[in-house]
C-alpha cells in the first residue's frame, strides 16, 4: 500500500537517475531506493518560448530511471508546488500549488492506490517491482492528465532484463520525443489543452527543448554502435524516428528484445511507447536525427549527432 | 455469388453473435449460418448527444460474430432502413431509406459481388470462408464509405485458429474504439464527412457510448489472465491502448498468434486493424483503459476495469 | 567523397529505373550506374488540380531504383531546375532555379557530404552500397525539407536480399504514397508549408496521381500471388493500407523478410516506412485498395485490382 506522509521532506533526489540524453548506470542489489519531487518553474522550450513546467526531478522530460527486472524501487515524491521559491511569482503563470501524482509504465500495481494524487507538501511513498524489459513511460496520472502531460509531467524508466540487454555497444543515449501546445499569455506561454485536444503541436522537442542538439550536437565516433533509449511521450502524436544516413540494425518496439525488427530505416513509435534502436554512424560527419513526421520535425523534433 | 431476395424477411438475427464487451461462443460444423440487419434509429453517444445511427445488428458497434479458420459463413442481411417504426421521424435527421452493404474484412471474396448495396427492403445472401486468425473489421461499404462509417456501420470478427487461440485465458472482452465526427442540427446530433476529412473527432468511443465502461466498470478478478479482443474501426486515426496498472504480457497484432509481441504498455493499433492482449490486473482495484493518444482518452476513449 | 561538376551533363538517366506501379529488373555486377535528374514541371494532381512540381527523374514519385544487397551504386544526379524549357514560364510558380539534393534512406553515407545541395546547372557524383533489404523512401533534404517533399521530391530504392526475395510471385506492383498541400493560386495551386505544418492535407495519391487507377485498373488475375512495394512517402501521416476482398498473406515491414507480419488486414505504415506485401485476389472482380485511414481515401488514397 501506499503511504502518504506531510512531515517535512529535505531529501530531493536518489537513485539510478540521469538527466537525458545521459543514461543511469544500474545500481546492484534486489531494492533500490528512489526518490525525485515535482515542482513548478519557468521552464524555456527555446529562445523567447518560456511556460511554467510542472516538472518532475525539477527537468522536462523528467530524470530518467534505470532498473533491472526482479528489482524492487523503494520510491518516495514530494508535491513541492508549494515551494516557497515560487511565492512571489505571477500567479496566472500557473504557478499555484496543486495535487500531483505518479504513474509508472512499468510497474503493475494497482493505480487507485499507487498513483493516487497527493497535495502540497506531501511525500507518497509505494514500492513495485520491475517485471518485464523495456522503455517506459511515466507520468502525472492527475485530471486532467492531458493538461498535467503537457505542462512537463513525463518520464522515461528503462528496464533491463535480468542479464542485461543483449549485444554490447559502445555508446547509450536517451531521447524522450515531446509536443508542446502553447499559447501565448503576455510574455509567457502557457500549455493550452483546446490546442491538445486537435493534436496540433506547436513546437516539438527531444529532450524537452527545442533544436538543442543543433546547437550543441551529440558527439560519437564513426563505427560506433550506439544504442539509443527512446521514447514518445507525446501525448497524442506518432513518431516516425529516423537517423539521416543511416539504418537502424537492431530495432526493440518498446525496448524489449523479444519485439525485434531489424534494417528499419524508421521506426514507428506511437504516443506511451518506446523502442531501443541500435545504429552505427558508418564515417565522420553531421547526422541528422527527426520525427520523419516531418511536420514534427520542421517545429523542433530534430537534432544532430556528429561522429568525430 | 451474392444474391438479393426481396420477399419479406421476418428473421432479424442468428449465429455466433454477442455484443461487445460480450463475446460470442464458437458454433460447432463446418457452416454457420449469420443473419444481422440494418437498421436506422436514435442513438444516444453519451447523455444529451444523439444522432441517428445506420446501424447493424440495432447496434453500435453491430454484433461481434466469431468463426474459426476453415468455416464457412453463409451470410445475409435484410436492409430495414424503411422500416415503419421510422415513417413518422422527420427525415431531416438522416433516417431516410437508403441502400447500404456490408464488407468483411475477415473474407476473401470479390467485393464487386458479395459487398454490393442493397435497396432498402432487400435482403443480400452470400457465403465466405475464414482463412485467416484475427480480429478483423466489417463495415458498410456503400458510398460516402466515411459517412457510413461515421453513422455507426462498424463490428468485429473474431476468426479463432483451427485449434483455438493458443494458451488458456480466465474472461474475454471485446473493445471496438471508434471516432464520433458530429456537429450539432436543433436537439439532435449529425455525423459530418467534413469534419472526419479533417481526423478530428468531438467525441471517442469504446463499444460506441462515451464513458459507459466509467460508469458501469468491467468487473474481473484480481490475478484472472484477460483476453482483449481489441479493434479500431477509425475511421481515421491510430490508438495506443494502454491499461493503467498493467503491461500487456502478450499481444496479437491484428489478433493473429503468430504475429505476437510481448511486455507492451501500449499497442499502437491503426485504423482498421485489430489486436488480441492478453494481461493480468495484479491486485484488487481500478484500472482505467484508455487511448494513450491522450486527446482521445479526454475525448471519450477511457472507461475502467475493476479487480474484485 | 561526393564530387559536385559544372561541365554540361547530357544524359539524363540511366540504371536499374522503372516508374511506378512498374517495378524495374535487377542489374548484374557489383556496381550499378544510377543517373536521374531535377526539374521543374508543371504536374496535374487530378484533372483541374495542377502545380509546379519539383520533381527526380522527371516524375511523380522519382523513378524506382533496384538493386540488391552489397551492389554498390555509382550514382550522379543534375540539377536542371535552370533548363530552358522554363525560361518562359511565370515565376511566380514556384519555377524558379534553386539548389536540391538528394538523400537516401537506403544508403549509410555522411549526409553533410553526400547529400549536400547543388547549385542549378550543377551535377553531383557519390557512390554508396546498399547493406540491408527493404523498400526505402529518398528525397530532397534541401531545407525547407517539407517544402521540397509536399513538392514532389520523393521516392523509391527496392534492396533485395543477395539471394533475391524468398518465395515466388506471379506478379510485382510498386505503390507510392504521398500527400498533398495545396492552395490555390490563380488557375493553379502551389504547395503550401502552413498546411502541410497542420498535417492535414487536401489530396492523397497513390503513385502521384489522385484516382489513377480507379481510372485505369491494374489487371491481373484472379489467383496470382501478387507482391505490392509500398511505400508511405507522408510527408507526415501514417497510412493504413487495405486491399478490399482479400488478406495480406505477408508482410514485411519495412521490406526486409525478417520482419514478418502474417494474415493482416491493413498495414499500418508511418511516414517514411515501406513495407512488402503478398496477397492474391480470390476470385475475378474488382478490388479496391485504400489507406484505410478513410478520409485519406476519400481524399483520393483510393485504386482498383482489377482480376481477370
Ligand atoms: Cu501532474
Ligand atoms: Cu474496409
Ligand atoms: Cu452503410
Ligand atoms: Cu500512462
Ligand atoms: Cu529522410
Ligand atoms: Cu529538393
Ligand atoms: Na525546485
Ligand atoms: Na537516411
Ligand atoms: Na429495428
Ligand atoms: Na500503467
Ligand atoms: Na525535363
Ligand atoms: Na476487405
Ligand atoms: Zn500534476
Ligand atoms: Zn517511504
Ligand atoms: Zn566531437
Ligand atoms: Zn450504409
Ligand atoms: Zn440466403
Ligand atoms: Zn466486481
Ligand atoms: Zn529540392
Ligand atoms: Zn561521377
Ligand atoms: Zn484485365
Amino acid at each position: 500500500k501506499a503511504t502518504v506522509t506531510t512531515s517535512p521532506n529535505i531529501e530531493t533526489q536518489k537513485g539510478p537517475l540521469a538527466y537525458a540524453p545521459n543514461v543511469p548506470a544500474l545500481q546492484s542489489g534486489d531494492t533500490v531506493e528512489v526518490k525525485f519531487d515535482v515542482d513548478h518553474k519557468l521552464f524555456e522550450v527555446k529562445k523567447g518560448i518560456s511556460f511554467t513546467g510542472w516538472l518532475f526531478g525539477d527537468s522536462l522530460p523528467g530524470p530518467i530511471l534505470r532498473v533491472k527486472v526482479g528489482q524492487t524501487v523503494k520510491f518516495s515524491m514530494t508535491d513541492r508546488s508549494n515551494d516557497s521559491s515560487m511565492k512571489g511569482m505571477n500567479m496566472a503563470m500557473n504557478m499555484q500549488p496543486m495535487p500531483h501524482s505518479i504513474d509508472f509504465h512499468a510497474a503493475m500495481v494497482n493505480p487507485e492506490d499507487k498513483y493516487r494524487s497527493i497535495s502540497p507538501g506531501e511525500t507518497i511513498h509505494f514500492t513495485w517491482t520491475a517485471n518485464y524489459p523495456g522503455v517506459f513511460m511515466y507520468h502525472c496520472g492527475t485530471p486532467m492528465v492531458l493538461l498535467h502531460m503537457i505542462s512537463g509531467m513525463v518520464g522515461m524508466v528503462i528496464v533491463e532484463p535480468g542479464g542485461g540487454f543483449p549485444g554490447k555497444v559502445d555508446r547509450e543515449f536517451a531521447i524522450v520525443q515531446n509536443e508542446y501546445y502553447l499559447k501565448q499569455q503576455g510574455d509567457r506561454y502557457a500549455p493550452d489543452t483546446s490546442i491538445a485536444l486537435k493534436k496540433q503541436p506547436n513546437f516539438m522537442a527531444f529532450n524537452g527543448k527545442v533544436g538543442q542538439y543543433i546547437i550543441k550536437p551529440i558527439h560519437v565516433k564513426a563505427g560506433e554502435r550506439i544504442r539509443l533509449y527512446f521514447l514518445n511521450v507525446g501525448p497524442n502524436n506518432i513518431s516516425s524516428f529516423h537517423v539521416i544516413g543511416t539504418i537502424f540494425d537492431k530495432v526493440w518496439l518498446d525496448g524489449n528484445p523479444a519485439n525485434q525488427f531489424v534494417g528499419m530505416q524508421a521506426v514507428l513509435v506511437g504516443p506511451a511507447q518506446g523502442a531501443i534502436m541500435e545504429f552505427v554512424l558508418p564515417e565522420k560527419g553531421r547526422y541528422t536525427f527527426v520525427d520523419h513526421s516531418f511536420a514534427n520535425a520542421e517545429m523542433g523534433a530534430a537534432g544532430v549527432f556528429v561522429a568525430d
